[in-house]
This record gives structure tokens, C-alpha cells and sequence, in this order.
């Protein structure tokens, strides 16, 4: 065991290790986990590290591979390649075969985004088939410093900035926990890993062309960042790690607040939507306009579900009108999200 | 006018306005205001646009230009065409003259670490000497985007994101307000000002090759990510914006916080520095990661009175520590504030 070997297991073990409080629901014959392995350099790493780290823990890992059917013969042979690696190990090991393409033409999507969604479809099947409760997948300190990248580049908030977390619900089925032991291991150590333990990776899927703009910044603009400084990449990562816990302190506050100058209201005729958010206006034009924003971006998440739609420029005009002399009014937040204003009151729903 | 010079007057009048609450404290012969012109097309446009909106504001503009002696003959020449600028629009006008690289060499501080403080230095005095109030500087968009660009690459938290604000207190001198009424133009556009209203700039101070770094990011950095996506700079300057809406509500959030888990002594020892702050251990241990390292950070702003050479990894060590089992201890945060931790507490402060 290199020193590399040791530092990586060690990361693994750290980001795997149940919180204090509240614990992981341990059964006698410990916690099932998917461990995603796509057969290149980081999965591999991930796989090994783990099950070198497992026993300690009460995880029961589960190999899953899933074909995305677009490199062909290729394709089948990661697959091969994954099962005669879990074989070798005596671990189960679950294998589905999909035609991404087709996806992606008949739900109008682009190939990466289908290729993520049946991914994620195939990781949550399999967890809730054995009756695992963890998810794990191999991002590295790399693809965290290029994710957070590409969301500055394409315009995010600190929600963006924060890039991937280490433990979250899953996104498609919020009942499991989607951990990445390596979120702070870097590609190069990953790489590393692999040769140190003799394991013979495939080429990364990530690898290949599908992820345009992600491509770009990896060899064109990390590199250039890297010349300004060597450390951008722990520092991208820092970004992201602190970003999290202040966005921590804000959700409790906005909660707080929130809760202070709104009532929900159920709406009781069956064509409209469940939900409709009451808002003090008065007691709202006193926040600042950093709870202002957060307060109506929190409105549209209870009222939609989701908030991946609303527009900085949206949420910019209608403060604007809010804070304005006008006494009467109505606003469109989003196609199907529309504020009514009153002098004293203003309704968040679908109206 | 053309519509660029009236879009530009109504931003730099936006800036201008006084707050409703609390309201710039007017005299009768209205507020004075200290405008730094370098004679670049970014300073002329300000003096030009606040010379136009000026007299509907109450605003008393006064013209301030500081000589660094770092172009020999061109800075003289520099000097002189600010005056004639003053003296033909009748504005009163303040020049000085000082050699930064003096200044540099005695210090032992960057050319543009000195000269950034003389001017500093430079526009509070001659505020002071005429009893004005506000200091306005030309930063542009173009200046945001790379003063957050600088920072993510050299690493920050979102105190470094939110970039320079439109209105603060001064550094140097936090009884003057300085403002920064054109962050939301670009400067192609006050390069377009200046030809619309045929002034004549001469080149700007800034674009001399001193800040080797924020010209590498100007003229290599910002173009690439132009490629990626052409509104980059809105990009960036939005999540300024945003930034620093959100600080607000988490220094709010650390305020209250800190209030209810620390209290403030005076050591009596006349050798020690004045202040230290305890803290209840117990309490902040029950924090988020977020507010834990908020706390530490506000205890040392408040016991150093700035947290610039503050480093992340000083902060994750003390929490290390202070979730840690360990019932007594010593940790340094920085040369000069230590930790000092017993079971129940811990005190910081220069120990």
C-alpha cells in the first residue's frame, strides 16, 4: 500500500463514515451501497478504495454498470470488462444495457442530458431492487473544479458555485443518499491510484466527446488558470466547500424569515394548483434585498417544486414593482408562476 | 445626447441617489463630493455624466487628481490636461504629486500595493480639507469582472466574489462614503461616451502594464470565456450582485450568533492587547460548519480589525480541534491571535 493508496482510502473511509447524529440506520447485515463503476481510471479507484474501506464500515458495496449503447462494441466491452472485475472480487455486480440516442430523440433531449438521466434512473432501480440505501459515484477534485467553472461561465448564484456535494439525496429519488468519496482526490491521483494497485482501467466514458463545453474547460481553460495560478484547482474546490456551509447559514435564515412573513393557503377549487404563498408585504419590503430575493426564490421552490427555471431578471423586476408606490398589480415570475399584489398583501402561485 | 450618454447619466444618477433611509445628510450648499479623474476615458465619462446629473442631486462635484511621478513627463502632462478639464467647466480642482516609487522602495510594498494607498490617502485628505462627504472613483463592468476573476483565481470566499461595491465605506477612511457610479457600464461604453460627447481622454493609468496579473485576465482570460459565453461579464457581474445580497443575510445571521454564544473581555495586563473574546464552546459546537468558521473569522476581525491574512486551512485546523475531544489546548489562528481552549470555553485573542 502506497502512501497515495493509504491518503485516498483514508478520503474514502472520512466521506463514508455515517454522521454522529442523526446515524445511518445500520441493519445487522450492514448498509447496502451501489457503487457506480463506468470500468475507467476514477471508478476503479473509487471500487477498490472501498472495498478496502468497507468491512470497517458495515457497507455492503454492489457493483452497478450500465451500457449507454454509443461506442458500440466498446460499449459491451466496458460492460464485460466491469463484470469480470467484480467477479474477481466476489462482488454482485448489476449490468442494464440502454440505447441512450434513442432516448435522447424521442424525449426531445440533448445525448448528455439523457445519458445522466438513464444513469441515475438505472443507479436508483438497482439501490431500491437489493434494498441499498447509498449511491456512489466517482466525481474527482477535477471534475468539482470544472463543474463549478461551468456553472460561473453559464451564470449561477452560490447555489451553482457550490458545485457537487459530498452526501445529498439522490436528485431522481430523494429516498437514497448519493455520496462521492472523491470529490477531494484529483484525476491525476486517481490515475495514480490505479497504477499503484495494478488495476488496468478502460478509458473514462467521461471521456469522450459527448460533454462539449465541460471538454473546453478541461483542456483549454483549466490549463490556462493553472498558468495564473498552479493551485487553482484546490481553490475552485475550497470555493465550492465554503460556498456550501455559508449557503447553510443562509437557507436557516431564509427559513426563519420566511416563516415570519408568510402564510400558506391551500386553494379549494380542483382546476388550480394545491398551493398558494401569502406574503406580508409591508414586513417584506423591510427585508434586504438579499432576503428579498431568497424569500420569493424559496415561494416559487414550494409552490413548483423546483426553481432551475426562475430568472435572476424575474425575481429583479418583480422586487422592483414590489418595492414600487403601486397598490394594486400582477407579475409573471415564470410561464406558470404569477405574484398578485395588494397594497398590504402579495400572493406567490399559479393564479 | 445619444441614448449611450443618457443610459449612462441615469446609472451614474441611480448611484447617486441618496438611500431614502437613512438620508445623506444635506446642507444647504448641498453635499460635497471628491471625484478621482486620472484623465482616462472611464474617470472623464463619470466627471462628464456627474457633472450632468450633479445639480439636480445636490451633489458639489470637486475634481482630484494625483500625479504617482511613474510616467515622468506623460504624468505631468496627465496633471495639466485635468486641469484644463476643471478649469473649463469651472469645476474646482485638487492635484498632487508624489513618487510611489519612493514610497514602494521605503515600504517595501508593490508598486501597486503604494500607489493604490497614496491615492487613497490623496482623495480622503483633500475630502477632509473641503468638508465633502462622498468619493467617487470610475471602476467600470469591465473592472468588476476582473476584480472577481482576480480573487477566484487567487482564491476566496464570497467576500472576494461580491467584488467592489457600488457604495462603502472607505478603506482608509470609513467617515467618507465612496461610491462607484459607473460598475454597471462597460468600458466600451465609456470609450463610446467620450466620442459621443467628443471629450478627448487621454490613456488610461490603469491600462499601464503595473498590474501584470489583471492584464493577463483582461486581454487573455476574458476573451476565452467570451468564446464560452458571450455574456460573461453580465455573468460576473451578477453574481457580484448576488453575492453580496447573500453576504448580508449571512452576516446578519453571524451577528446574532456570535452575540449569543461569546463574551467580550478586557485583559487588564497593559502588555496584552486589549481585547478578548470567549466563547461557549459547548454552544459552538452545535453549529453548522458555516457558522463555526463565520464565528472564528468575525472573533479575529474583531480582535485584529481585519481578517485579509486569515487562511482557511488556520480555521479548519482550530475546528479540528475544537470538535475534538481534546479538553485543553493551544492553537495558533495567525502569528499574532491564538486559541486557548479549555473543556467548557475558548478564548481568542492575542494570547
Amino acid at each position: 500500500v502506497t502512501n497515495l493508496v493509504a491518503r485516498v482510502r483514508d478520503e474514502v473511509a472520512r466521506v463514508l463514515t455515517p454522521p454522529p447524529s442523526p446515524p445511518l440506520e445500520e441493519r445487522g447485515e450492514g448498509v447496502g451501497m451501489i457503487l457506480a463503476v463506468s470500468g475507467g481510471p476514477d471508478s476503479l479507484c473509487l471500487a477498490d478504495a472501498t472495498l478496502a474501506t468497507a468491512p470497517d464500515r458495515s457497507l455492503v458495496p454492489i457493483i452497478a454498470h450500465l451500457d449507454h449503447g454509443l461506442r458500440g462494441e466498446a460499449s459491451r466491452a466496458d460492460a464485460e470488462f466491469v463484470r469480470t472485475f467484480a467477479e474477481q472480487r466476489g462482488m454482485p455486480c448489476a449490468i442494464d444495457h440502454v440505447d441512450v440516442e434513442a432516448i435522447a430523440r424521442e424525449r426531445k433531449v440533448s445525448i448528455e442530458v439523457a445519458a445522466r438521466e438513464a444513469r441515475y434512473a438505472f443507479l436508483a432501480r438497482v439501490a431500491d431492487q437489493v434494498g441499498a440505501q447509498l449511491v456512489a459515484v466517482a466525481h474527482n477534485a477535477d471534475d468539482q473544479a470544472e463543474t463549478v467553472l461551468l456553472r460561473l461561465i453559464r451564470g449561477t448564484g452560490l447555489v451553482g458555485l457550490r458545485g457537487m456535494q459530498p452526501v445529498c439525496p439522490m436528485p431522481n429519488a430523494p429516498h437514497l443518499t448519493l455520496v462521492r468519496p472523491l470529490l477531494r482526490i484529483s484525476r491525476a491521483e486517481t490515475e495514480q491510484y490505479c497504477r499503484d494497485r495494478e488495476l488496468h482501467p478502460r478509458q473514462d466514458a467521461t471521456n469522450d466527446d459527448l460533454l462539449h463545453m465541460r471538454n473546453r474547460i478541461r483542456h483549454e481553460l483549466l490549463p490556462l488558470l493553472e498558468r495564473y495560478n498552479p493551485g487553482i484547482r484546490t481553490v475552485l474546490a475550497r470555493l465550492a466547500d465554503t460556498v456550501a456551509s455559508d449557503l447553510d447559514i443562509i437557507d436557516d435564515a431564509v427559513r426563519e424569515t420566511f416563516n415570519c412573513i408568510t402564510r400558506s393557503g391551500e386553494v379549494s377549487s380542483p382546476l388550480a394548483s394545491p398551493l398558494q404563498i401569502e406574503f406580508d408585504r409591508i414586513a417584506w419590503r423591510n427585508l434586504s434585498a438579499g432576503l428579498q430575493r431568497a424569500t420569493l426564490r424559496e415561494a416559487v421552490r414550494r409552490v413548483k417544486g423546483d426553481v432551475t427555471n426562475l430568472k435572476y431578471a424575474a425575481i429583479e423586476e418583480a422586487r422592483d414593482v414590489l418595492n414600487s408606490d403601486a397598490s394594486i398589480g400582477e407579475i409573471a415570475l415564470m410561464h406558470d408562476v404569477r405574484i398578485k399584489v395588494t397594497w398590504r398583501t402579495f400572493v406567490i402561485g399559479d393564479l
